[in-house]
């Protein structure tokens, strides 16, 4: 395989993962890369890393809600604050593990349904009634979704590529791998989209 | 006073300070602005916000190495790290507080020789001799500035612009306002320069 891939670890959770969600597919489409999904679970690098939310220092957490703002405008991206944040994302991070495990090629437009609403729509997807509405609305069967969602090996195989990150050096979301090079955050796309252009 | 002015936040210890204080005089200069210097305590801002360097997270701090290099490239800036990182910045900050009470010009130069002395040539600043060497071949009188430094009219004045840093929503280095809007970090001074164009 000798097309350009960038990796692309996220979290549902993390509103930096949102935008880079948002954004990265034009990246990757002018530079002719592919994205490899890695959906990982943020709360559990953040566990494995001793790192933690920039929400958890109050004066960070204010000031990081203007900064998305201002990131999503220059990316014209919808995008308001989830009054119902932080989310438990595991179940939804094992919803998109059970739907790649078995080479789903909706994965992406699952999440995207996910993301819009939490971080378009500001659903509170703490709940389970509000998340099969969702998965309704965008065209899957929550109840399948959820049963596959709670299988060993989908909950062993988040957990892998969740301890794989870590090792690999991520302690937040986004992040993302051009060949060996990590890049840390959705501010960091422009040095993705320069490593895209030099390691061909 | 029409003239835009960027009220710049800043710390010696902070490399991400350091990468700033070599451009943010170039965009000042494009945008027709003017530098207030704002010589505050970073450990202090830490303290009293909760934060702490992202240095104290392993896999983050090993990340932020190469991070910081990359922009150094891009802004052509020379940058090593300090082998002696942390440097207790107490007593440089004091003095370079006294320099403006004082309302000597030479702040700036003094600031750009302790810079250089910590994050290009990689001097041991935590040690009163070498703090010495380099203030003196800045043309600095060393011992003169450390008695001024330990005055407790200089002291207080570092304390209270920290504490001002803070109740403004300070959390970080380094931080800048134009006018009500604060920008925090070395890789958001192109919202500074968007800023400076805007609000003029």
């Amino acid at each position: 395989m000798t097309k350009k891939t960038v990796e692309f670890y996220f979290d549902v959770g993390s509103p930096a993962a949102y935008l880079a969600w948002t954004v990265l597919p034009r990246i990757c489409a002018q530079a002719g890369a592919r994205i490899d999904y890695r959906p990982m679970l943020l709360g559990g690098v953040f566990q494995a890393t001793g790192n933690h939310s920039p929400m958890t220092v109050p004066a960070k957490g204010r000031y990081m809600m203007g900064d998305l703002e201002r990131f999503a405008r220059r990316y014209d991206a919808p995008f308001s604050h989830n009054p119902f944040f932080p989310i438990n994302t595991l179940t939804l991070m094992r919803m998109l593990t059970a739907l790649q495990m078995r080479g789903d090629a909706r994965m992406p437009a699952c999440a995207d349904a996910i993301y819009r609403a939490i971080w378009v729509d500001g659903r509170n997807m703490n709940d389970a009634d509000v998340v099969a509405q969702v998965l309704q609305a965008a065209g899957f069967d929550p109840a399948q979704l959820l049963a596959q969602a709670s299988s060993p090996e989908v909950k062993e195989r988040l957990k892998a590529v969740t301890q794989d990150a870590v090792a690999r050096g991520v302690f937040g979301a986004p992040t993302f791998f051009v060949g060996s090079h990590m890049y840390w955050g959705q501010d960091r796309l422009d040095f993705v989209k320069e490593a895209l252009e030099q390691h061909a």
